[in-house]
C-alpha cells in the first residue's frame, strides 16, 4: 500500500491537553514514528483524520516536518470512530493502510504488518495492556466476534489494518443505518474482515502515562541489533545496557552517549597506571555502556552511518590505549612487550577482518557468515576476560592475559579469513 | 549495442599455425579478452567470422568457454575482409559492434568505445605500431580518406566500429560491383562513416611477436588502479612494480605473487633481529612487490574480491610483525614500547578507518574523499620512511622512527574521521 490513513480524531482524556499522537516516546512523537516507519517501508502518502480541537496541533507538526500528509477533520469526534474512516472515502483508492494514531509500533511490526491484509491481530501480545485491548474471535481466518470484554478470545486487535476501497461499501451502509455513529469494530464485524496474525511483535496502545513508559521500554528492548554480539554481550552486557537505555532514552542523544562511553573507556585505560582491578572494572562498565549509543539511536529513530563509523573508530582506540597502557604499567621484559604488540595487533585485526569483508562484498559479515557469530574473541568477551584477569592480579596475570589475547585474537582472524574463503568458494546462493 | 561481430577470417602468416585471435597475452587469449570485456560492458551475443582452416581452433575455444557465440565461416578468406562483414548480414540487426579479432584492447578502451558510433579513431595512438596502421583523414566528423600510406593523416583506425544494420546497404552494393572482393576500408569510404575520437587509450594491433610483447606491456602499464597510492608509490614503487609485472605476466598468477610478497615481508620483519639496514631494504622491496599481485590480476583479467581481501589482511600482518619485531630488537625502555604500541595501533588504524568507511557507505573511500589522497601516512610512504631510518641506524633512529609513525598515523586517522564527517555533513551530491 502506498497510502496510510491515521485515525487521530478520538478525544483522549487521560493524558492532558495535547493529542496523544503528538506525545513523545524516546524523543519522537508517536505520529513521527508511525509516519517515518511507514515511509521507510514504501508508504508515500498520509491522510490524518483528527478533530477540530486537535487540528492546530497536527497542522503545526506537519509544518515542521516534510511528510506528504493531509489533514481531514471529523467535526463530530464524539461519535463512533467508524465515521472517521468513512470520511476519507474520497481521499484514498485501491489498497491502503489504516493505523491508530495513539499506538506505538516498532520497526519490525510495521515491516511485517504492511505485508498482511485485513485486520492485523496478535495472538501473544507482549507489550500492550491486554485488559484494555479489543479482543477478537477468529474462524477460518475471519473475524467473527470483536469486543473489549470478549471471553475465550483468539487474538488482540493491533489497531493496524490493510484495507482496499471496497470497505467503503460497508461504511456507506452503516452511515445510512446509524446516522454516522458506529465504531470501527462494527465495520470489522460487518465486513467479516480477514485476519493476518503477527504474534509478539512490538506494538502498544497508549492510554495512560504508564503505557507511555512501557512504550519506551518496548522501543529500547527491541532496539538491540546484536548480530555481532558475543557471549558476554548476550548474557550480561545487553541486559544491563538496555536498562540504562530505558533510563536515558528521553534525556540523552546517541552522540552524547558515544562521547561518554569513549571518555570512560579512556579513563579506564589510564587507570591501569593506578589500579589494575579498578581499571578492569571500569573497562567492563564502558563495554556495557558501549551498547547504549546504538540502542538509543535505534529507539530514537536517530541511526546514522557516521554514528556507527565514529563509534567503531573510538572503540578501537579505547582497546588499543587500554592494552598499550596496561603493558606499560605491568610489563618489563621485551619478550612480553613483543607478545603485547601482537595482542594489540590481533585485537584491531578482529575488527579489521570483519569490516574489510563488508567493504569488499557489501554484505553484513555476521549475516553472510553465521559461523563467525559463535567464534570466540569478540570485543565483549575480550574485555570481560581482561577484567577477570585484572581483578586479583598476581605476578603473571597480565602476562597470561596478553598471551591469551595474542593467541585468541590472531587465531580468530585466521579463522575469519578461512570462513570468508569457504563462503566465497562455495556460496550457498547462486 | 548488445551484439558484437569479431572479424577473425584473415590468414595471418607471421605468427605461426594458430590463429592470431587465440594467441595468449598475459595468460589470456586475445579473443577471451575482447569477449570478456565486451560482455562486462553489456554485450550479450557474439558472432565470430573465421575461415575454414581456423574454424576448428575457434570451435574448440568456444567449447571450453561459456560465451554466447556463434561461428560464421568465410569460405574465401583470401578476398578482402569487407566480404566477411557482409556474411553476418543475417546474423545481426539494429546496432552492433565490429571488432578486429587480432587487436588487443584494454578495459578503458572498450568501455568508452561502446559509447561511440561509427569508426572509433585514435589521434594519439600510444601502443600500436603507427607505421603499419590504417590512417584516416577526417572532415566534419566523417572519414574522407583511408589507407595505410596516407600522408598528413588525422587519426588512426582502431579496428573498432559501432554500426547499425544500414551498413549492409553498402555491402550489398559492393558485393554486386566487386564480386565479393573488397576491403573493409572500401566500406568505410563509401559510407563516409562518422568518426568517434578516443585518444591515447589502450589498444594495439598484433601483427608480430614484438607487438605481442608490447600488448603485454600495455596491459600491465594500464592495470595500475592506484587511487590509494601515496607519493612513493606514484613516483617509485609503481615504476618498478609494473616492470616486474611485465616480466612475470606470463608466468605467475596473482595469488602466487601475494604469497611471495607476504613471505618476503615476513622475512624482512624477522631480519630486524639480524640487521636493521637489510631488514629496511627488504621491507621496501616487499612494498614494491605489493603492487604486483594487483597489477597481474587486472592484466590477466583475474581480479577477485577475495584476492583483494586476503592481500589487505596479509599487508596488515606484515606491517604489524615488522613493527613488533623492530621494537623487540631495538628498544629497551617501557616508555618507548608504549610509543611503539601506538605506532602499531595507528598503522593498522589508517587502513581500518579507510575500509570502515567503505563498509558503512558502500563507496570507495579515495573516490569519495579525494582530500585523503594527498594526506601523508599511506603504507608506501611509511615503509619508505622506515627504510630510510634503518639504513644507517644510530642510537636514537629507531626511537625517532616509532615516534614519527605514532604521531603521523594517528593524526592521519583523526583527519580521516574529520574528512568523513565533513563529507557526510555537507555532501556534494544531493
Ligand atoms: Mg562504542
Ligand atoms: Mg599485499
Amino acid at each position: 500500500p502506498k497510502t496510510a490513513v491515521i485515525l487521530a480524531a478520538g478525544l483522549g482524556t487521560r493524558m492532558g491537553e495535547r493529542p496523544k499522537g503528538l506525545l513523545k516516546v524516546a524523543r519522537r512523537e508517536i505520529l513521527y514514528r508511525t509516519l517515518t516507519l511507514l515511509g521507510q517501508n514504501g508508504v508515500e502518502r498520509f491522510v490524518i483524520v483528527t478533530n477540530e480541537r486537535y487540528a492546530p496541533f497536527y497542522r503545526e507538526f506537519l509544518k515542521q516536518s516534510s511528510f506528504n500528509a493531509e489533514l481531514v477533520i471529523n467535526p463530530e469526534p464524539e461519535k463512533g470512530n467508524g465515521h472517521s474512516l468513512h470520511l476519507v472515502k474520497n481521499h484514498v483508492s485501491g489498497r491502503f493502510v489504516l493505523v491508530m494514531g495513539d499506538h506505538v509500533y516498532g520497526e519490525e511490526f510495521i515491516r511485517e504488518a504492511l505485508r498482511g491484509s485485513g485486520l492485523i491481530a496478535d495472538r501473544k501480545p507482549r507489550w500492550t495492556d491486554v485488559g484494555e485491548a479489543t479482543k477478537l474471535k477468529v474462524e477460518d481466518g475471519r473475524v467473527t466476534e470483536i469486543g473489549k470484554k470478549l471471553e475465550g478470545w483468539d487474538a488482540v486487535d493491533t489497531g493496524f489494518f490493510v484495507f482496499d476501497d471496497t470497505i467503503f461499501e460497508i461504511t456507506d451502509a452503516l452511515e445510512r443505518e446509524r446516522g454516522g455513529d458506529y465504531p470501527l469494530s462494527e465495520i470489522v464485524k460487518r465486513a467479516e474482515l480477514p485476519v493476518t496474525f503477527l504474534d509478539g511483535l512490538p506494538w502498544i496502545d497508549v492510554d495512560t502515562p504508564s503505557d507511555l513508559r512501557m512504550a519506551k521500554r518496548m522501543l529500547v528492548k527491541t532496539a538491540v541489533k546484536g548480530t555481532g554480539d558475543g557471549f558476554i554481550s548476550r548474557h550480561l552486557n545487553r541486559k544491563v545496557s538496555t536498562e540504562i537505555s530505558c533510563l536515558l532514552a528521553e534525556k540523552v542523544t546517541p552522540n552524547q552517549m558515544t562521547v561518554i562511553t569513549f571518555v570512560l573507556g579512556m579513563v579506564s585505560a589510564f587507570l591501569t597506571l593506578v589500579s589494575l582491578p579498578l581499571a578492569g572494572i571500569l573497562y567492563q562498565i564502558s563495554s556495557i555502556l558501549d551498547g547504549v549509543d546504538g540502542e538509543l539511536a535505534r529507539a530514537q529513530l536517530r541511526e546514522s552511518r557516521f554514528g556507527g563509523y565514529i563509534d567503531s573508530i573510538l572503540d578501537r582506540y579505547v582497546d588499543g590505549t587500554f592494552l598499550a597502557l596496561l603493558a606499560y604499567s605491568a610489563l618489563r621484559e621485551p619478550l612480553w612487550y613483543l607478545i603485547a604488540l601482537f595482542a594489540l595487533l590481533g585485537s584491531v585485526m578482529v575488527s579489521y577482518s570483519t569490516e574489510r569483508f563488508k567493504a569488499a562484498y557489501g554484505e553484513d559479515t555476521y549475516g553472510s557468515i553465521p559461523a563467525l557469530r559463535k567464534l570466540p574473541g569478540k570485543r565483549d568477551e575480550r574485555i570481560f576476560t581482561t577484567m577477570l584477569f585484572l581483578l586479583h592480579p598476581v605476578g603473571a596475570s597480565v602476562k597470561a592475559l596478553f598471551l591469551l589475547l595474542a593467541v585468541l585474537t590472531n587465531l580468530r582472524v585466521g579463522l575469519t579469513t578461512y570462513f570468508v574463503h569457504k563462503k566465497v568458494s562455495y556460496p550457498k546462493t547462486i
